[in-house]
């Protein structure tokens, strides 16, 4: 490990500065822990006012310590903190963990103090992680510097938490660490840097995030697609809901943003994302089980019929299939099934079991079923009201035995019963069998393991390859927005179609526009007051000859300045008339920490109440521009439903790649709103479009 | 206990027919389980093999016993049941369970020994329990018939399952059961006898069900509703997918119907649903626990900031919002908090306990929230790493002493840690405290408690009475289907307004028609080949005078013969035209089990797309009218999005009982279908409609 971890996570010598003298219950105190945990590392205290703590020599000062010191760990008030990182930087040490609440996560004040700190390491090469953290754990080579006796237990999973909750629970949690970095308040340290670490380091097989928010959600994307395709990555973001954002803001100092936005770069990043506190549980557990799986075809042994049901419905909805046995799997089984007892999947060895105990039962049906090509999976449900001991022959020892031969397909239980954990962990400890709690679990993450396995990466050959238009270099004039014809132009010129149309300052240049474009035409009011254009009469379709177009013009002025008589009318544009096709929208918009973030969806006038919308971070592939249709439910009424012609998807495709590339080539352009976009079996239009700068 | 069931669950005599000699582990020996578990009964074994089995006599046939038999346990082959049957009726017992697999869970030979074996209790006032089941639990008065030996507990919960799972961990799953009735194929005994018998128990207090399918759902709609208002009625409902469905018609031979119209019926019948296997577990523990919640605002104790906010994230999805803690409250914490941290809800108290310790910490403020009115429930949120001493001072102690002096407010514990189940197990065994595993778990609990207590049931007076129209008595022509005018016309007489019409047979009688309706008109093609009229060019609006009505006569006619050359054309109904408005659909359709269910919904040409639909058991009431349509983003549209005009929901309201009227009262309806309903300001208008009898 040649890196800036090493000091924090393997450090020769670690001073802990604000050691404490006292021991026991509720005293937190780090160098306790430590030497309960048996850290083979130089330990010295810090503290001006003890001769020695805990048999170790204490020091006033981490000045007055001769030796070199890797690491300093602060956990003292928060006030004392500014001048001994000034100390550590004198000395200096290699790295600091700030442990000590009260600063971007409190008041002003901390933010400021904060802000010293790291102005203090600045270009001096030191690295701080905190402060409002528990530090790091490194299970592999036994270090730590939390101030509470956890529970250790070590795996292959690497874990960046914003809480020390996470370090605190692990071996419940994760079922062990074998990294945690705990960044706090990430003042310096963050995300990406552990991120990357993790993913080159190679006694990690699987990262696990607790996230409030992230800064450079750009680096984190590209950080993640990287590592993704080598170990899965897994989320669980919180700070989702307005009351669990604003929370966020104050705990950890993060901006938790929108969670559509980390939604979509969760996706475009391979990252797996754990909805709940369970299916990070259970995600983290099934990844370190199993490392590949050949498809999504599930055999389910039960005893219990009303289980197995449970379990195929919940199957049904993770993407799971029960799978055909074979003609030799069917025949083998029947020869233990009574007459009446058709061989189906989910197999219920019940009767069986009545007749020829577990043993002769269920041993043949897991190795025959786990041999039979058209199984991918096997899932076996058992109830565990004990323990057995080593010697006795039980259900889950055949499934650890056969498990264990057949390490290319997983092999999972669903257990309940009295003592369901207790065999949990006496399984999951000695073999390649996951154990879960409920059906749902238990589908939900052998789910998640196919779509990681066969539908994250890879895809690309499927979907058309789109040429993508080059955004333009000209910068846009600053400030303001682009309404009608200004804007249709900076999207013609990046490759979207758009409607032919001119703007008309009075209605003699309408009547000479829509003769240049010809009948039929429509007209539209151009306001900047005026968002909504059909409910304030600002539009006029299918105008069919200059008398129309004279009258339309005439009442359309008239109902705009009725219903917002505050607006500047700027002018009307005159376009051609585009009948049929779907209404759809298509934009982007600027986040803070994402860039700009692409928005499609099913237009029309109750768009914000359908929200028929998908998200993804600019700029997208054509197959990412594919999910993003998929995602709606404007993916079917656009590939023909009821019989209808489709509408042209290579052209939809083009166009929001094409928007991607503007948005995301054209850094001056803060949002651009096309509404509606008609897609027609022709091809793709513009209709009216906004761009602000 | 007078009662049918006093046979079943505490029988004073019983006859285990075909009890095995084979007793220890695989001889599923029923007798060897009441003998375990110390059932005070008197047994009798039927084996005519067997002299003696474990301590009691045995006899060759149940007709040998001369004492009084209460209840026949008959556990052989499935050959010999009938006969066995024949000798219950004729010695007579007075309940029969059948443990006996292979009847209608099986083959065709099966489904018929089933039937022959009601047929021999038919009139005798025997009842049976079974086939295919584990048979009864009675844990207040210590029998049960399992043939397995698992582990008992005592809780006022009253199970119906369909599956012997559901019994083998019922210390795992519910913490414990009360009665348990398995009623497996349910070929006599089904859910609604046991659930009546549930309602009217006193030591009843919870009742969970594992449900397949159910025969005579609007029975057990009645049923529900009216003991729900006592006592919460939990349903983990299974084979809702098409999997799970086909699976479960050969476990139970059970339909397990469709799944919408289940939730449906749950709705309506106040039925707790549980979506998940952990949601039974959790909402049955936390209704046994809770009898009673204030209201929705819920104090957070925490000791990890990043625990808070991913508790606020699953509250907020739940319904449950932070309580806003008083100036009391405030005050009295900030006595305790650092001078840098605010006072805020979750109240993290972790720098207080780094400072005074967990006693003068947690305790003071755990009673002053409890006291505080604006505090409707009490979360904690804790690590548990072992199970401390009884003499000790912890955390959860503070609670549950807290707990018990304010039984009016929930207090529950999240925790985690390597000891969190010991720890769930000793809170929970200890008092009023409810413990779960995840924040998104408990606060979907409470969030159904909040919900169960507050708006199940009382919402009547919210919502306009509507006064119900007569739905008519004439019997309909039998078969066939009332298209257009005709079906119109039943609408119309069940007080549902439609829009004016004629049907003509010629464009003589349509002129005719349009002159008596007046212009401007809309004309649709009639044929019962036909179903979507927009598709294939079978509908004209907006005609203006005679020559528009024949030149659309013309056209419409051509097109159609062309997009459907096989259809016949019964003629054109011309009506009013009705411009704007929404266009919804309302209609119902006949289910097996529950009788007429009625759907509404957005519609338009995208209605099987978009499915904006909710549904209901007919009849329904204003408020459950209400409901169906705020289930629908139709609701948002209706009530006047983006500054448009409401529609009269009124009206709409009144067409929706009016028509789930018409559904219930005549039988002779198998479906209705207006499609669209014009929703607008004014009133609400059938354009269409379509009637199946």
């Amino acid at each position: 490990m040649k890196d800036i971890f090493e000091c924090f996570l393997r450090p020769k010598s670690v001073a802990v500065i604000g050691a404490s003298t006292r021991t026991g219950p509720e005293s937190f105190n780090i160098l306790e822990v430590m030497k309960a945990k048996g850290c083979r590392v130089e330990i010295y205290p810090v503290n001006p006012k003890a001769g020695e703590i805990l048999g170790f020599k204490a020091y006033p000062s981490i000045l007055d310590i001769s030796a070199e010191i890797d690491l300093a760990i602060i956990a003292t008030g928060r006030q004392a903190v500014p001048d001994l990182v000034r100390q550590c930087v004198q000395k200096p040490v290699k790295g600091i963990v700030i442990v000590t609440q009260g600063f971007a996560d409190a008041d002003a004040e901390g933010r400021k103090m904060q802000e010293l700190v790291i102005e203090l390491v600045n270009g001096t090469g030191i690295r701080v992680i905190g402060p409002n953290t528990l530090g790091v754990v490194n299970n592999f080579d036994n270090f730590l510097t939390a101030f509470v006796n956890v529970p250790l237990k070590c795996s292959p999973v690497g874990l960046i938490c914003q809480s020390g909750m996470f370090i605190n629970g692990q071996a419940d949690i994760f079922g062990g660490l074998g990294y945690a970095v705990d960044i706090g308040n990430a003042a310096d340290v963050g995300f990406n840097e552990v991120l990357e670490f993790y993913g080159r380091e190679e006694r990690i097989e699987v990262i696990s995030l607790h996230m409030e928010g992230i800064r450079g959600g750009r680096r984190f994307m590209d950080l993640s697609r990287e590592i993704a395709v080598k170990k899965p990555v897994i989320v669980y973001k919180t700070g989702r809901t307005e009351e669990g954002a604003h929370a966020a803001s104050s705990h950890s100092g993060s901006l938790a943003g929108e969670d559509h936005v980390y939604e979509a770069a969760f996706r475009q990043a391979g990252v797996v994302r754990a909805e709940t506190f369970d299916e990070l549980k259970d995600f983290t557990r099934t990844f370190v089980k199993f490392k590949s799986v050949p498809g999504n075809r599930v055999a389910v042994i039960t005893f219990t019929g009303g289980g197995g049901i449970a379990l195929l419905d919940a199957m049904d909805r993770c993407g799971l299939v029960p799978a055909r046995l074979s003609p030799e799997t069917t025949m083998e089984i029947k020869k233990i099934f009574p007459d009446w007892l058709e061989v189906s999947n989910p197999i219920d060895l019940w009767p069986s079991v009545m007749k020829y105990g577990y043993e002769r039962t269920y041993l043949p049906v897991i190795r025959r079923l786990l041999d039979d090509p058209g199984v991918d999976m096997l899932v076996c449900i058992s109830a565990s009201h004990s323990v057995p001991d080593e010697g006795t022959a039980y259900v889950e020892k055949f499934l650890l035995e056969a498990a264990r031969k057949r390490p290319d397909k997983p092999v999972a239980l669903w257990n309940f019963g009295s003592s369901r954990h207790l065999m949990a962990s006496h399984v999951e400890d000695r073999g390649p069998v996951a154990v879960y709690s409920s059906p749902e679990r238990l589908a939900r993450s052998l789910g998640v393991l196919y779509r990681y396995y066969h539908h994250t990466f890879g895809k690309q050959g499927s979907t058309p390859q789109i040429k993508i238009s080059p955004a333009g270099t000209g910068l846009l004039p600053g400030g303001g927005a682009l309404l009608g014809a200004e804007a249709m132009e900076v999207l013609g010129g990046a490759g979207i179609p758009t409607v032919r149309g001119r703007l008309a300052g009075s209605l003699e240049e309408a009547l000479e526009a829509a003769r240049e474009i010809g009948y039929p035409v429509a007209m539209k009011v151009v306001s900047r007051q005026i968002v909504h254009k059909t409910e304030t009469g600002g539009i006029r379709l299918d105008i069919r000859d200059r008398d129309g177009l004279k009258e339309a013009y005439r009442s359309m002025l008239d109902e705009v300045g009725r219903k917002c008589p505050g607006a500047v009318v700027e002018g009307v544009l005159i376009q051609e008339y585009a009948a049929g096709g779907v209404e759809l929208i298509l934009g982007s918009k600027r986040d803070h920490e994402f860039g700009p973030v692409l928005v499609f969806g099913l237009g029309g006038i109750y768009t914000e109440i359908l929200k028929e919308v998908s998200f993804r971070i600019a700029p997208v592939t054509g197959s990412e521009a594919l999910e993003m249709i998929r995602e709606t439910k404007a993916y079917e009424i656009l590939t023909g439903a009821r019989g209808r012609e489709g509408a042209d998807l290579e052209a939809l495709l083009r166009a929001i790649v094409n928007l991607s590339h503007l948005a995301a080539g054209r850094p001056e352009i803060s949002e651009i709103d096309i509404n509606p976009l008609l897609a027609a079996p022709g091809g793709v239009l513009a209709l009216d479009a906004r761009i602000i700068l």
